[in-house]
């Protein structure tokens, strides 16, 4: 039996990765890759882990999803992710040609409106499932590193 | 004897890395990085070989260098890179907070002039270092991949 799952059961499995990025003390972003209603790829930021500032939640997502389809390009594919992503994460998904990006949290900070521009005309953008989750688990992190 | 190398002499190890990328098939895009005259990583694109879009030059290099000096931070280092960043190379240097990017050719195709404005206000830009050299070489590798 083929169930079809929904953003919001995609975007919740994002959300695990996210708590498990917490866990180890990364900021709590999480990401999923999905393709024909199948997870092919889960990641969260390790920046801190690995010491690395290109270790975000959604390029370790593109680089495992692209190993898993043996393709560059992730057409037909559909990645959630827990915060909009930078300006570096919108141009690795700009390359990747990906189908849709859907995410929860708004990043006000990092994401004046026109970066949008810089996504590739075949990708769909969706924003604000699950963002009640997300933007608490986001603000309660940076109010506990601020104290 | 501590010799004072040029941006010429680094930039033509970035080069010589564009050209390890082009033996392989590879855009020859070369990355060093360098700090207090040292190179401290060289790397160039991948894209290709690990089927991976963010396996730019200039990720890969950041990633290496982070590992040698233990810091995700790239204070006090430079970037010499034979064509000027993408969007999503451009936003890792901005996480890296390094001092200086000098890139050789111009990118008129992917880098509207705007993306500079996404610079971290830490980190100075040069380029057109030895750019008769690399935009004949993309060129090169252009028309031939066309014909």
């Amino acid at each position: 039996m083929l169930l079809n799952y929904d953003s919001n059961y995609f975007m919740q499995k994002a959300i695990e990765e996210a708590k498990s990025g917490l866990n180890k003390g990364e900021v709590p972003v999480g990401a999923v890759i999905v393709i024909d209603n199948k997870i092919i790829a889960r990641a969260h930021n390790l920046t801190e882990t690995l010491c690395d500032v290109t270790a975000h939640a959604e390029i370790l997502a593109i680089t495992a999803a692209s190993s898993f389809l043996g393709s560059k390009f992730l057409h037909e594919c559909t990645l959630y992710v827990t915060l909009e992503p930078c300006a570096m994460c919108y141009g690795a998904l700009y390359w990747s040609q990906i189908s849709r990006v859907v995410y929860s949290a708004v990043d006000k900070k990092n994401n004046p409106n026109n970066l949008r521009s810089k996504i590739h005309p075949k990708t769909k953008i969706e924003s604000g499932v699950l963002a009640n989750q997300t933007e608490i688990m986001l603000n309660e992190f940076f109010k506990n590193k601020r104290s």
